[in-house]
């Protein structure tokens, strides 16, 4: 294990693959090496890149990551969309497009296919941007959908939040209303060469602009691509990078890392806790008893977990 | 309180919405009326209805409840996706659809729109569904979109969980491949009198034979519907009642609501521990010394929470 963690730390992709692996498959030697990892930690600047199926992020990622190549930053990949080519959902322009960067030492792209319990996407996430992070790789990409509540925590997690939007996609105006608009740091409407577009980036800097944003902080801009073409996508690069300034400067750099550190402690703590309680299959055990009582509705479940709890701190 | 917590009871919506408006904001005499009403849950029947938005789903809930309505049941509906009509974000043919559920005592219908922490949208969704079973309603229908994990999860809250298809949504085939699929216990393809509804079915039926169910265990029939025009709601409604009658005579319901009850029994226990490590903003706390440390990368979190939590277990 020691060995594989210093091949993960000098960027080994197959010792990174295969700790990623562990952590996914939930073997405690892999938080062993995430511990031993950790003090490398910290150096990466994520990007979330968000969009409902079908808006063409992958094929933008896949130039993004040509251009921040030719300007000598080596980059991972995280993909969460279930039906990403990076997840294996690939249309075949996809597959020969990615191909010369999965021939590049400097890309790293790892698909997180698996779904497991509530938090259990977003966990998965966490540790495989550790991992990355560890190896060196500079910028992390982290492709979600934007629709579902996990997909936009993940989202939450980058340091820069792209929002990719087609023209002519009127739910995906209607996601936006409900939450998506007020994470997005970079809007792109992409297939922006596409009827509608002209007015898609009309509406959203209108509903931007209704956002009434102070006039020191970041005003999240609303670029044009058309993916396929690789148009745009020089501008993107330097919008993410004027973002990146932005909040190194204003300090909501240092904030966002604490505030994900917070969220991470407090996530294991919460997990640790519970398997703490709820050690021991027995039936004689006090949690089974109580679990019997509230689903024989003797108590209710608030009380119960009010005792569980108390037992924790009380004894021993 | 504990007048309106009788009002609850005796099914009053204002007293009713009022209780779930205080849940979703957190106050902490909206988890006192919960205590109070939870002897009195446990008698509805839950129905998760999931779709990509634009499938019908809402459609073929205001026509689901009509058919509910005519079998003298009570519904209650809970609608998690926030392009719903049901949250407001409605066509005017849906309006209007629903505008007799809307005067019908009978009905009583709630949205979501709220989405807070990691898992806050299956927290609120739960103790709504809580409120509502107190209030004696007989089915209760949850609306969520078919993508994303936390919305897949409350799905799987359900007793019987419908997965609605189009035909010709490719995209909608991946998300089922990724896990859609494996928690439909009824598949419906609506807008069944449009081109490729044949091929969708015969494609749905053939993922589901390659399952290789058991014998005597439950086999998801594949519908059609033409939501519009009402088609095909009685026969989805049938087969809804097959399901539960197969879960009743199969042991399956109490396994489920026992697995349901331990779930929201450790959800609960994870948060009060958590609460209770992490209270006290002083920067003298251990807390937040160690929150520090980690955040500089002195000290590693998985050690940081294994020393929070070893401190709750040994002190007082």
């Amino acid at each position: 294990m020691k060995a594989n963690i210093e091949k993960v730390l000098r960027g080994d992709q197959l010792a990174g693959a295969k700790l990623i692996r562990m952590l996914e498959e939930g073997d405690p030697s892999g938080i062993e090496g995430l511990k031993a990892l950790y003090a490398h930690t910290g150096k990466a600047f994520v990007l979330g890149i968000t969009g409902a199926p079908g808006s063409g992020k992958s094929t933008l990622i896949t130039h993004i990551i040509t251009e921040l190549r030719r300007r000598n930053m080596k980059v991972g990949v995280v993909a969460i969309d279930p039906s990403s080519p990076f997840s294996g959902g690939a249309f075949l322009g996809d597959r020969l497009r990615m191909r010369r960067h999965t021939e590049d030492e400097g890309v790293f792209i790892r698909s997180m296919a698996t779904r497991g319990h509530l938090g259990g996407l977003s966990k998965t996430t966490c540790e495989t941007v550790m991992v990355l992070d560890a190896m060196g790789y500079d910028i992390i990409i982290i492709e979600t959908v934007g629709v579902g509540q996990a997909e936009v925590e993940i989202a939450e997690f980058a340091h820069t939040k792209i929002v990719v939007c087609l023209p002519g996609m009127g739910d995906e105006i209607q996601a936006m209303k409900a939450g998506i608009l007020e994470i997005g740091d970079v809007f792109v409407v992409n297939k922006a060469d596409a009827p509608g577009a002209d007015d898609l980036v009309a509406q959203l800097r209108g509903m931007l602009e209704m956002g009434a944003i102070p006039q020191d902080a970041w005003h999240p801009p609303v670029l044009t691509t058309v993916a396929v073409n690789a148009d745009g996508i020089v501008e993107l690069v330097n919008a993410i990078w004027s973002h990146r300034r932005y909040l190194l400067d204003s300090g909501a750099f240092n904030r966002h890392n604490f505030e994900q550190t917070f969220q991470l402690l407090r996530r294991l703590v919460m997990e640790m806790a519970a398997d703490k309680i709820f050690s021991g299959s027995d039936e004689s055990t006090v949690h089974q008893t109580l679990l019997e009582a509230v689903n024989n509705r003797k108590i209710d479940p608030f009380t119960a977990a009010e005792t569980l709890v108390k037992d924790l701190y009380g004894n021993i």
